[in-house]
């Protein structure tokens, strides 16, 4: 499967991790978002969106947006599973993914700090207006998920681990106060010291700058 | 059931509509989302995203985020179904659902237009800037789904649907030249002359102002 990204995509790293703890093989065609690769008319004919992560499967199939790929890989590859059985669970548990895939990380998307710009914002003003949607959205995911796991549900990393990790990069990255968010900072240690999280992160992509 | 939403929020149109397809009957509990209500102490201890909608189920389970509820109402109301069985087909549907329920919805969202004046823009500049994600995020979902099907993806409404029409509710309110999207439009008047949709309108809810 080929899986266009790029490195410090939040919703390519979701894809990798879960290719990654899933045992599927990929291969990364890079897509540099800052040099407006997503635009091209050969990649917006993939994905009309012009967004990362699309992945191509052996078969052709084309598949666009981070958390649609999940529910497909779970499909395919049901074992090890990424969510629980159990509805209730399982809605809670995407609940909580949806904290950070849908509420935090589309309003802080590249796309949006462009147009800030664009509207006269600084860098800084920019800077802090990620913060602010980071410790909100942060806030709230840390509250719906369980506080005594070494997971955010469980024993087992699930989709809200695999949002976790790549928002709290982007935390990392832009300087979010952590203090209030030690039970988060707790399950990124342990994520990140297993090897499909390692592998996953932007650092160890083959386009990381 | 209780469903805590607000007439003119997308998310709560969203499960309105899916709960009448499946013909759940549910209480609306309002959430006046411009007076702030769900920032409220009360409120907050039950979605601490401060969002809505929330349904509470009648055995007290606590359910947020749209789409996570719509997949709760999936596993406990399967028929009639809103996602195809096909693990490729499903993953279109989502993928179409997300770009708008994530790419364009949570950057046009209240709370996000409130910052922007905030920061000092006027709200013919806020309703430039949501015209200009729906634009995007419409063109791209226009792309995703079925040319030639009656519904987004063929003879019966999906997520995607689901998701369509309160953005294209979104829309018509702020103003959007709908003229590139007669094929969302045409899907539009189809599901609003079926009772499920029509019921699910936002001014035919009881907090409709």
């Amino acid at each position: 499967m080929k899986l266009h990204s790029h490195w410090r995509s939040t919703a390519s790293y979701r894809v990798r991790i879960a290719m990654n703890i899933k045992g599927m093989s990929f291969e990364t065609i890079p897509v540099n978002l800052v040099k407006g690769e997503q635009a091209s008319p050969s990649y917006a004919a993939l994905n009309p969106a012009k967004a990362v992560p699309t992945l191509v499967t052996d078969d052709g199939l084309v598949l666009t947006q981070s958390l649609a790929i999940l529910d497909y890989l779970e499909a395919i590859a049901p074992d090890p599973s990424l969510l629980p059985n159990d509805a209730a669970l399982r809605a809670r548990v995407l609940a909580a993914a949806l904290v950070l895939a849908s509420d935090v990380h589309p309003v802080n998307n590249l796309k949006v700090t462009k147009r800030l710009k664009a509207m006269g914002h600084s860098q800084d003003e920019c800077t802090e207006w990620m913060r602010h949607w980071m410790a909100e959205g942060l806030a709230a995911f840390q509250a719906l998920i369980e506080q005594d796991t070494p997971f955010c549900f469980g024993d087992t990393p699930t989709y809200a681990d695999i949002c976790l990790i790549p928002q709290l990069y982007n935390a990392h990255r832009w300087g979010l106060d952590l203090a209030p968010f030690t039970h988060l900072t707790d399950i990124e240690a342990r994520s990140l010291a297993l090897a499909p999280f390692d592998a996953a992160r932007p650092e160890n992509q083959p386009d990381a700058g």
